[in-house]
């Protein structure tokens, strides 16, 4: 029987600034990715959205970033594998105070950081590294076939494989980019029906027509804007009907 | 039989910047309160420090201050108490990070948030609240018979009484402020006699002369510059060298 | 003869964070108070928001506040004279490099800084001097009535005594702290009336009752959301058909 | 006649913390580089620093870096040109509000951005644009050869080509990259043969032996360590000994 997670990016406000539906996004996901004070959010965010996400029974999960809240932690920094290592422990240590049990349930790194070592072995080494020195029974989320995974078998981390419903991918499996104008998929229909595809069949087009093959552990979702949200709760029902598919977090798989 | 602990401010570097004899003083001391990155210090900085503490057996404690590292968090911010919480909760977590447990020792507020807390016992609250949330065996180091220790007392929090050797006491037993000029005892004999006698006797003279009833559990000493930490040797051996009087960590008496 | 100017704070988004309407109040007001990288704002938005109010022929001022982006410049800090000065010049600078002519209209200190300046006249004068410093044609927006008056006459900075639309008053002519109850005026008729009394008649009456006199010369109308931005609208039509009553610049009078 | 500028980084301490020895420095350079809070500095330093610089006759020019302070600016970052320009301007406009003439003499990116630019042509224009749009006779220090010119030629911006004394030349005539074992020159008696035979006969020798053609208007000094400062001074005097070679600021030629 499979299982598949999904997961949201939440808690990325800050100060007097709000982002994001995350009060309506969390009845459809089984795990969150929570911003940890660098490229968002606050300790008082970081206090509100655990609290919110504990009382949904959402697995709570760190989302470090660069140290970068001008460019949202979505521009490329070179920093060393020893500052990867030890902005990615700060801010998991951070966000592990404001949990009921002291402890959290994964680590996806946010955006760039995301990106970069997605790619680059010893960027995602670093993370991994890192993760493990907090705690080794968290799971890192990375994407699916990437060296983020490749450097969490390397280190013996557990980790889920990403797949994500709106994003293109190209022949190699890594995500088109955002500037691309086909970076993304708006067809709402096309997009629900490629989780599935990816869930049950284990492959994905890519942007050129090719065949990606991957196992999908977990899916992500977003909720920053209404479309947003009606989108994962299609995705979420989709993927519950499905025998066998639960959404449920990985975790308690 | 009495003991007395030795502690020191450290890690107070940032980025390319070098502040402090972290080396040279750590010897000398029995706990270290080290900055958490929001009035100094950074994930490298702190990752340095939590090792080289953890090398000299010296005790590793959380020291929270305010989000000002350009006013090093010596500037007064009214903050509310849920901020007060959160922020303590947040630097807590991401010390707790880097040391090899996951567990700190104790908590110091640092600077301004350190006197602010030391007459505002709502302030205090939050503070201590805060620190019992995430771990309800850290010891808070606060100034003593303030309303830190009174927070302590009221919350459950076990408390170690702080007197500090180079500085005077107003009648009330607060701090002569830095900007004062008499706020800082300068002559070094008169500073190391007067460690000792608030150890041994339990009393201190304040700036107009009245005695003040002081139990001090640790005295701070200071590791900014080389007459600094020569004055720190110096209190070390007078209060190793009396019968009875270890300068050890308040934890391991 | 006698003008008013209506006034708003504008250019308050940050990074990734869109905050407030200011396309929608930009026709309502004469002058726009724009965030200056400190408590809000950063160069892409102050590019932006300089940009939008020339287009518009709104007068730009800049609206330093205290280095607080988590507490949005809200929160009181105990700062240095110095301090106030340098920080009013360094923003004061940084916004005029955006401006067609390298010159802005007026400065308006934000939030907490502005409250503190109000009561506080060393506080007060050492913003008017950094003014000065500067560009000693700028103009001083301040409370009316309140030491930031009184310090620009002191200093020979010109100044604009400001009046609030939707504030309640305490009797020494300061306002209402946005943590009481009864700090804001609900009643939009009520507020306009009063907007108008203030224009007309130079005079509002205190929350306990009490007349105050005021020589009003700009008005602040808020654009933080929908109802803000069309209650400016009112209070704009109100004394735009009063006969003598320009809504229009100060500085253009 | 042929003039030579000498150029240093100052102003880069930042609140509590100290870096450089600007006082000792100022006396044999002709223009400076003055940090503006992006990857170093803050608003008190700032205002120290052009004081200082005014008193020793030292043409002022902002050096304007990465948002960065943690790394000091010298991790790459990848901004776009909108990015660029508006952080350019930013920064110029907060040093001048600092000048005693609200001018500034030049302007010279820092760190990872100056690097960046010195290939990037995109970046390198955007860059130039940014001064322009502030003040268009500020004059552009870039590496000789460099991008910098390049666009600065583009843009019809004046210009300084600068060649460093203790540095090694890749063949393309970029520095070799601090991370390179032969980066620096540590002799330093070569060092300053160098720079006389760049002023002299406007060429230097490779990394790699190969010669490269070079017109040098302004050689950049440091002045953060006591043995880099006594470095200046020598070059100071060997060129000012040369007929014909002022140490004195482009500018003022």
């Amino acid at each position: 029987m499979k299982t598949v997670d999904l997961n949201c990016d939440l808690g990325e406000s800050f100060g007097a600034y709000t982002l994001g539906l995350d009060k309506d996004i969390l009845p459809y996901i089984a795990s969150a990715n929570i911003a940890c004070g660098f490229h968002a959010s606050d300790p008082m965010v970081m206090a509100h959205t655990v609290a919110e996400a504990e009382k949904n029974n959402v697995a709570i999960g760190a989302h470090p970033g660069f140290y970068d809240l001008m460019g949202f932690g979505r521009r490329n920094m070179t920093i060393s594998a020893d500052e990867a290592r030890n902005y990615i422990k700060y801010q998991i240590g951070a966000l592990s105070a404001f949990s009921k049990t002291g402890k959290l349930h994964h680590v996806k790194p946010h955006g760039a950081l995301y990106n970069m070592a997605s790619t680059d072995y010893d960027l995602a080494k670093a993370i991994c590294e890192g993760i493990r020195e907090v705690d080794d029974e968290l799971i890192l989320y990375g994407l699916a076939n990437s060296q983020l995974i490749r450097a969490a078998q390397d280190t013996g981390l557990s980790y889920a494989q990403e797949v994500f419903a709106d994003r293109n991918y190209n022949d190699d499996g890594t995500l088109v980019h955002r500037q691309h104008e086909d970076a993304l998929i708006t067809d709402e229909d096309r997009a629900v029906d490629r989780v599935v595809q990816m869930v049950e069949e284990g492959k994905v087009k890519s942007v050129t027509g090719k065949w990606i093959n991957l196992q999908p552990d977990t899916a992500c979702v977003h909720g920053d804007n209404p479309k947003a949200v009606q989108f994962a709760t299609r995705i979420h029902k989709a993927l519950t009907e499905k025998k066998g598919h639960y959404c449920t977090s990985y975790w308690q798989t």
